[in-house]
């Protein structure tokens, strides 16, 4: 028999947070148990709270990042309120920043006089371009970091970049600042010091970008959009189907290649030489997507994905956002449940990852300040 | 002074990886100083290494996701080298595997038999749509479950959806592959005992896509991409430039409009009461870019970008990949270092994230099988 765990239960995370950076890594360290405080400006609060108000009054972003955390409207340009804040360092283990560039050292909160005050402290600031640098003054959302970072000239099609639809810069920052809390309390323990870590929205987009920079360093590739297909793969891509869906399928290797002609009826293709690897059928793309488009256009997307399905090709359905509330998959593995807000229960995904014997938390969304005066009498 | 160190020195992870997602945790792993060995098929190894041959033989993506680590080319079809994956796991903190669906059960390496003979290990699973449902025995690429996950429709344009060109899939489950490795790892310091961890890319994306989710749910809105533009912020977007370049800004806030307009000489616009909030200004797309976009096209991109820095105006360049690799800010903050590949040195970032005292390894590229006979009388 299991016995279940919150492994980060006993854990105190500060955070003076906005947006979706620093937001969605302390929702995560809740998610494991870890007790989350968001110190949020008295009156506006985090801004996320007035993208929309959509759920309940609430916007959709704010629900989403904030669930499970505790709720201190401090003022701290006042002394007693920077008071509050400084009893809660006292005894935190984790601070974590992605304010302006240079608030919290004007707060007196910077990183040195922090790590000096708390040699325990896990101390993590985020910023859109690091410290130095021509940029490192610069305000940082996530598409202007995506355009700096050159994540949406190879998204899109060619003539047309796009902003990837999910905020990468954001979202990827997230992980590595819940990340590095993570491996700086497994430190911790064991060394029983804290640590100072300074994260660059922009180093985590040129991380991602990986295979594309290598591609220009080594082989002069200053790589362009390719829509819904693979710069690297042909043929792959989206396929509209004869039901009025659209298909997603393709071929990684030249055996799938193979299999993938014989079920489109064309062996033909199978046996031209023009066609035979990979590297030949990128010179093609646009002849090999018309004949997969052919064949798809005259099937149901049914059909299309048990004939794929059956040859050993990967394929998918071109989704949209409500196919994915209503996504299958997430039903059958019991994926949503209840999480609370302030006006009641609204379905929230558990969180992507969790080991078997672990109890994720479900906590609820705070109203701004919701625990300000339990706050203040708990560490003032 | 401080002392320097390698947080997950001590650690040895054995994985069974290909392609991108649980490559890239290893290697993140291997970044603050675990001992990571790859294990791969003889003769062909992960199927990442064949992409091209751009690095002096060797392919963009491989160079990227693999350095630091040992690779082992074992026959698990052999008992003499499953008996070497049985001796190494004898002795491993952790074990990470992203094979086919199936393919560890055949092995005879199912996650409860490893759990149930290691109870030390942290043992993670990764798969494309997670156990059960109607998807759990299909093929997983990134853009396979970025269409199912919806985020290819809410990038591109309307009527052209696009995959985003990171592949958001493969580096956001790698990215719960490794922190959930580091929480595991905290948790057994404290209690001593392993953990099962099973990750699907899907719910990856699902989690991702929390903000477009909530609007579909609560406000109905099934979410349409909007190019280089903001779905709920306008103005927001890419503009050309008259010295051929492309600046990106905009406002967030109502205040921001009122300076923006201010810059762009255009004081009628911000008396305007059809544009005073921003639900407003989305109800006007068209027009608010059209005004922006005049005024960047007679303005060289340095002009444009001194006059939003002066107005407080969050502003950035749209970048390609090459200007990426030439970017002053990585540069001047010495972003850059040498990883070692078996052709001789070649350029790779730095991680994006580390503690100001972590000593994070640059190690080499191993060529197929480089360590096996080390491997083998070590733990055969």
């Amino acid at each position: 028999m299991e016995l279940v765990s919150k492994p980060l239960a006993g854990i105190l995370v500060v955070s003076l947070e906005q947006a979706i950076s620093a937001p969605l890594a302390t929702r995560h360290l809740a998610d494991l148990g870890a007790r989350v405080i968001k110190v949020e400006q008295p009156g506006t609060g985090d801004s996320t709270r007035h993208y929309d108000s959509v759920v309940d009054g609430m916007s959709a972003h704010f629900v989403w990042l904030n669930y499970g955390k505790e709720s201190a409207a401090l003022d701290l340009k006042s002394d007693a309120d920077l008071a509050v804040l400084r009893g809660i360092l006292d005894r935190a283990d984790v601070f974590v920043s992605n304010l302006a560039p240079g608030a919290i050292d004007r707060l007196g909160l910077g990183l040195d006089e922090l790590a000096a005050a708390h040699p325990r402290l896990i101390v993590v600031d985020v910023s859109g371009y690091g410290k130095g640098g021509p940029l490192d003054h610069k305000r940082a959302y996530d598409m202007l970091v995506q355009s700096e970072g050159g994540s949406c000239t190879i998204t899109g099609t060619p003539g047309h970049p796009a902003k990837p639809g999910i905020p990468i810069a954001d979202c990827g920052t997230a992980m590595y600042v819940y990340s590095t809390v993570l491996a700086a309390l497994y430190e911790r323990e064991k060394t029983g010091r804290g640590a100072v870590v300074e994260i660059s929205m922009l180093d985590v987009v040129a991380e991602f970008m990986g295979p594309v920079l290598n591609q220009y360093i080594h082989a002069g590739v200053d790589a362009d959009p390719v829509g819904m297909g693979s710069p690297m793969i042909v043929p792959y891509g989206a396929y509209p189907t004869a039901d009025g869906q659209t298909a997603v399928l393709g071929t990684t290797s030249d055996r799938e290649w193979q299999r993938l002609c014989a079920i489109i009826d064309r062996p033909d293709l199978a046996v031209d030489e023009r066609y035979a690897h990979n590297a030949d059928r990128v010179e093609h793309r646009g002849d090999l997507d018309a004949a997969v488009a052919q064949w798809c256009a005259g099937r149901s997307l049914q059909d299309i994905q048990a004939a794929a399905d059956e040859a050993g090709i990967g394929n998918a359905r071109l989704n949209r956002v409500g196919d994915l509330v209503e996504h299958p998959q997430l039903r059958a593995r019991d994926r949503w449940r209840d999480v609370g807000t302030p006006g009641g229960a609204v379905p929230a995904l558990k969180p992507p990852a969790a080991a078997r014997h672990w109890d994720t938390v479900s906590g609820s969304v705070p109203a701004l300040g919701a625990d300000t005066e339990a706050i203040r009498t708990e560490f003032g």
